[in-house]
């Protein structure tokens, strides 16, 4: 299960140079950064209407669409989820992790 | 990289029952599940801020504050990362990831 | 111009019966209230992102469709600006305000 | 109840010069334009839960705190409520309103 983001992270690369008609990506790539955010601020949004229905599988099925709009956003910038992944470990740590995150915040 | 977010969610786990004053995790669970989703709304636009920025370590620190969240409410639903990540998976599959895409949407 | 919202509140209010094909609201309604909440969170990703831009046009294009999806909500739950309007009278007053927005928050 | 908005301004075009430990609303100016764009989204989020709680006294107060968080900005921005009330009046008429919301969108 672990490597679907490195996975999904190499598809939406070689998915950047292709015509925007072939899919749903490309499209957002031609569109442009505007266009993702909106989507990641309405998954965001459908997350939480998710979460207060109380719901397991839509809460599964809006967070899987806020995680890919952040995948799509993180492949648009150049980025991708190691570097997110790395921050929250550096976070987090192996060791020590919530005494990090209490000083941190 | 890749078991970044199983470790985190591992820890997430181990705070339920923890003090509330014992760190920020276990003082999000006790305020309970609005707080968490408040939390959401907050850090989506905060990465929706710092990408119209432009500033690569403010989106992936954003990022990773909203991805940290999103973990934070599935441990609470009683969810974990890979519920999400298999959704991923069976959307996109390992092969024909983009087509699939193309036709779900 | 301070009476458009009521004037807006009235229209709305007269579309509540109509067929959903017949205007853009009779179809919010008939889509229902979670339709009407993510064009909200929509709504707000667009303001701020319209901010960041920071063109007068669009911010003030961009909060006219926040505020006009927030009276369809206020509508849609048998209440209207005057509500709002109200919460907002009562704390900041004629007199006062600040002063009262201070020890409120 | 129709003049509360103009009013609003008023205070709020007042505050822009204040000591930000005077008021709420100073301090907001001080932290600048990101601040008063966090308060957007979290109060848009705020209102989407509330109105999932379908509590009215909520949706009216979170309500109120998204349209004073959207008027700080449209003073920190040199604009007014009647700038949006005019978008909205120009887009719905005083006549023919639902007709031309439909055409337009």
């Amino acid at each position: 299960m672990s490597d679907v983001l490195q996975q999904l992270a190499e598809v939406l690369e070689e998915r950047k140079g292709a015509d925007p008609d072939s899919s749903y990506v490309a499209k957002l790539y031609a569109k442009g950064l505007d266009a993702i955010l909106k989507k990641i601020g309405e998954e965001a949004t459908e997350t939480v209407m998710a979460a207060k229905d109380g719901v397991a599988e839509k809460i599964v099925y809006e967070m899987a669409d806020l995680w890919f709009h952040s995948m799509v956003l993180l492949a648009q910038q150049g980025l991708g989820p190691d570097d997110v992944l790395r921050e929250l470990q550096r976070r987090f740590g192996l060791s020590g992790l919530e005494e990090k995150a209490n000083r941190s915040r």
